[in-house]
């Protein structure tokens, strides 16, 4: 059978600024404005418009020559089957809902501009908000005139916060593009429950983003509001901006574990030296309210509770 | 000198169900049929009928991204000269008379099938049942009639049951195999050998194989019969059953930690895509005698002494 | 953009009797004369005379198949930008400095004739004697009439013995190289500093090298000559041979952390099977003198104080 075997990655270092609690960082870090990883994918062709495929993906940090040393292929490590039906994939990947925070972020969960630096776990402890181990996921074709989706289960096997189910629904024509998405992680007998409603609209001369997130557990809940923007300034330039406001519920406020008030604002600038190279600067700035203390990313001094924490990086990033 | 360097690997992954002293356990795990692996490997031609070559390959677990973390290339990691003499394979890799048991398994030491659940290491703590570090390997040339055959040394570089010896003779001839392994590792003052000899004959109705393994550390002794058959029931599936019976003697059945009594069945069905991508399903049961504690692959619950423990797996894997 | 990506990698084998203290240790190890690894780099065409690269490599021990387990990529991970101005590397790799030791050490600062065995860290604990983490490197432009130069600093982020500064200058032109390289890292309120000077004349019956390096730490200082040839003996094999005095001042000789008095000789031959393909053996000793204690290359046994210590191995590397 006719296959292909491709390597790729992402290689993003850059000098990032961090301060919080009074205390300043400098560092050579990574994953500025995309993930540094290593991959290897292929697709078979299996006649009749049947398709497997394979995929492995682990992250790397080029500051240290580290990769990560429990989840060597911890991005996404699965097998797939193909057709007129959709994608059947089994491993470990991105949950269904993640996918809709990653589409309608302004910077795709990565970075100083992160909005999950924003998300609470209320106290939960589980470890499917991102990606999920033993999942089993369901993809629809991609000719349904538009609409798009993925369904997901992910096995427990009796460790807690790792069983979940999740999906999401989505429309895409021309510049919209809107999407939902709904997960719930079994974790101490109650459930992790997030709900994130997404859309864009490109109008040009900028691309407006707009995002609901809603996190509950048990009587715990948070709300995160976020709405960017992308403004192309030159046929390789483009300015980003995006603010978020996250609100934790009376419940989750009371105490420092759970509380998640904060306002987070970030602004940067890309300039694109090829399709698969660019240079970046990103700025960004949380400030808490409350018994909050979220920072922004790699900021090693944990911010104040009520306190703030920013960031200031400059970049490259390559692609393979 | 003209070469080439190849990128390959396997995605192995199920859904089983295994159940052992009572409890069940439900996974999304791996290896059904194929031990999940990354690899490169590649031959140079020196000129002369002389060869180089590397075999880099590691073990991966794409239910949750994972590789090995102690031993990244852990499944064979060497440098071969060949030539008219044959081939002289440096590094870690699989011992010589493992590949006896590997040819006749019909499981090919994999899944819920593997034989080698019910092999004992009489309390010997080797580690060279499998793969062996700092392996010296000699390979029969492959023009000797059907006459095949290899020969290690491990050295033991001062750690226990690391040092060995080992070899294998087999002859391929049409439809008949035969091999003959032996292999002899230095433990605590002692040694534990491995004699295992096999045969097998393709009847095309049916391909059937027997397996004979006997093991002796100091006065414990494990005999194992094996029989096996593959019977191709359409174009593309095959339908395989095994059963095994292992017996310690009197000194090992009298201790937990050596006794080694069990009757062992598996029936499993393949249904092949391609030649790279099949479909399966397996089970086996472990019925334990005495003191003996064996378990199916994955059960994460262990068997009562003298108990049972049984798997079912449906899964899928893909070679790239 | 038009872009490569390629694996690469060596394989090196090698038994080794090593002595020490009177004991003896008998190993099948690694990188004899080449370090064992395996990398994927590529270049991207930006246009304009503009590149970006990306270079991941790390070391393998193909005697027990393992990686670095905690730097996968650890020998290095870097993005470039290059043009005609040169190039600016980020990442970790090798400071400039010790790139002037591993061109001038006939051994390359590999296997039993390394030369850095009889460097001393002078007890100051240093992590940048050979790569460092968060390197932001620049390189000179290839054509500047046979000068070339690299400078480096490397982010220290508030961790002991990681913050350095660094270059190096070098005039090749036909049969001459010389060079010199100077570093100094931050480590408990002080500096260690190296300082290493080389040069080679290829007088193509002998190749010459002759390196010196001082290092210090406060008012700990030590010395390390070093001369060696290479003599092509036929088409494809060559004799080399090192030697080495290291002395330590008398500071540094009073204690038994920071003593470093020491002859070290080697002597090899190399027979290349191909231009990626080789067979060598290595013999080496070292001397110590008063309180100084080093030992050869994977020497498991320490080295008595003021006592010997010596290797002999026979191996074979291949690159691909």
């Amino acid at each position: 059978a006719q296959s292909s075997v491709t390597l790729f990655g992402v290689i993003d270092v850059a000098a990032r600024y961090t301060k919080a609690n009074g205390q300043d960082t400098k560092q050579l870090t990574n994953d500025g404005s995309s993930s540094s990883r290593f991959g290897v994918r292929g697709v078979e062709d299996l006649g009749g418009g049947l398709k497997a495929g394979f995929w492995l993906e682990g992250a790397l940090a080029a500051d240290t020559g580290t990769a990560d040393a429990t989840r060597f292929w911890g991005r996404r490590a699965s097998v797939s089957l193909m057709g007129d039906f959709g994608e059947v994939r089994l491993g470990r990947g991105k949950t269904s809902t993640r996918l809709v925070v990653d589409d309608f972020d302004v910077y795709t969960t990565t970075g100083l501009g992160d909005v999950t630096r924003v998300y609470s776990l209320l106290g939960s402890g589980i470890d499917t908000i991102n990606r999920a181990d033993n999942l089993v996921q369901y993809f629809l074709p991609s000719d349904l005139g538009g609409v798009y989706g993925s369904f997901d289960v992910a096995a427990g096997e009796g460790v807690n916060g790792k069983k979940s189910y999740g999906g999401r629904l989505g429309y895409k024509m021309g510049d919209l593009n809107v999407a939902g998405g709904y997960q719930t992680t079994d974790s101490f007998n109650s459930k992790y429950k997030q709900l994130s409603l997404g859309g864009s609209y490109d109008f040009k001369v900028v691309k407006v983003n707009a995002l609901l997130t809603q996190l509950k557990f048990g009587s715990l809940k948070q709300n995160v509001y976020t709405i960017g923007a992308l403004v192309p300034v030159t046929a390789a330039g483009s300015v980003t901006a995006q603010f978020s406001k996250a609100s934790t519920n009376g419940t989750a406020d009371a105490s420092a574990t759970t509380a998640g008030d904060a306002k987070f604002l970030t602004v940067g600038y890309q300039h694109n030296l090829s399709k698969r190279t660019a240079l970046y600067t990103t700025a960004s700035y949380i400030k808490n309210d409350g018994l909050a203390a979220f920072r922004v990313q790699t900021n090693a001094v944990a911010a104040a509770r009520g306190g703030k924490s920013g960031g200031l990086d400059v970049g490259i990033k390559h692609s393979f």
